[in-house]
């Protein structure tokens, strides 16, 4: 399964959000991981690779994040739509067995240590927290740069997303409220309008 | 034209950016309005409803949402593809002529004055300037509280987006790189899998 996921070069690491994805955010720290499904995220700068992050205060995976101060940011499918919605709803704080029963498999990266990455995602980006406190505490925003990132090059490569000629089960979600998404649909490229 | 403009209550209203649309940003300050496409805008609370857009340093724009203190974030539809990529590549700072030749037709709403809104969009967001200098000036990360919501009835109404029944011409731009954007694609609700 993971024969398919092939480093993103960083300089294009930001694409890999700008169509502007519901996320799954991980951290991990002292034995505990955690997934959280974020629709607040957006990239924040080229080079290099920032974005921006909102996680609320009562989330266990913000915890995870103040405390070890690295995280994943990856992007789920459309296979994904029920763990995407039930990582979003339960909290590992109430409910130990979220991750399981929200059907999570956590892999890791080689030089990540325990970082936990989603499998079944089409791109991940490690991500260094850059301390922000007056942003963190006051708007819940985080701000990380990506040291690292990756993608399945069954939707992602040579730099250049693919969901036009991938299967449909690739394209991203991109959550509205109440339990609906949209899927990213058609391609359309300046000049050639129909 | 402007008869399908309906308010939309600020509580909904940061559902308008929960699928990670591309936006125009416009703004006015003594006398000269812009507008420039963002790919990198996103919500960053419920209530009171707020955003966050990134400004590049070298942009009219930022300068007049600087100097004036209130901002348009508008969504913009399929058959504006050319003018978002246009308003996106072409600075009033070296062209004048911008506007016109992108092919922008600007309106006003009651109560705000000068602020320009762009015709033709499926949904408009009138923001205040948070002032955050250190993120401005750090992060070209500008913070916004919308004060004032509408949307095009035909696309979004009670609260929801409409991209499924409505005309597909109302889809919403998510711009990626080069000239090419991804159209919003098919609704997913949680539950409904197929």
């Amino acid at each position: 399964m993971t024969s398919h996921i092939s480093p993103v070069p960083l300089a294009k690491a930001s694409r890999l959000l700008h169509h502007g994805p519901t996320v799954l955010v991980s951290a991990h720290h002292e034995g505990v991981s955690n997934v959280m499904a974020v629709g607040w995220a957006c990239a924040l700068d080229f080079a290099p690779p920032k974005l921006t992050v909102v996680l609320d205060k009562i989330t266990k995976t913000r915890q995870l994040v103040e405390q070890s101060g690295i995280f994943v940011v990856q992007v789920p499918t459309v296979p994904q739509l029920r763990l995407t919605h039930e990582v979003g709803n339960r909290s590992l704080i109430s409910d130990p067995d979220k991750l399981a029963e929200s059907g999570v498999e956590l892999f890791h990266m080689d030089g990540y240590g325990d970082l936990p990455f989603v499998q079944g995602c089409s791109a991940w980006m490690a991500c260094k927290l850059i301390s922000e406190p007056h942003n963190q505490q006051t708007y819940d925003l985080f701000i990380g740069e990506v040291v690292g990132a990756w993608a399945d090059d069954r939707v992602f490569k040579d730099g250049h997303w693919h969901f036009e000629s991938a299967d449909p089960a690739w394209r991203s979600l991109h959550y509205i409220a109440g339990g609906q998404f949209y899927a990213t649909g058609e391609s359309m490229v300046y000049g050639e309008e129909p």
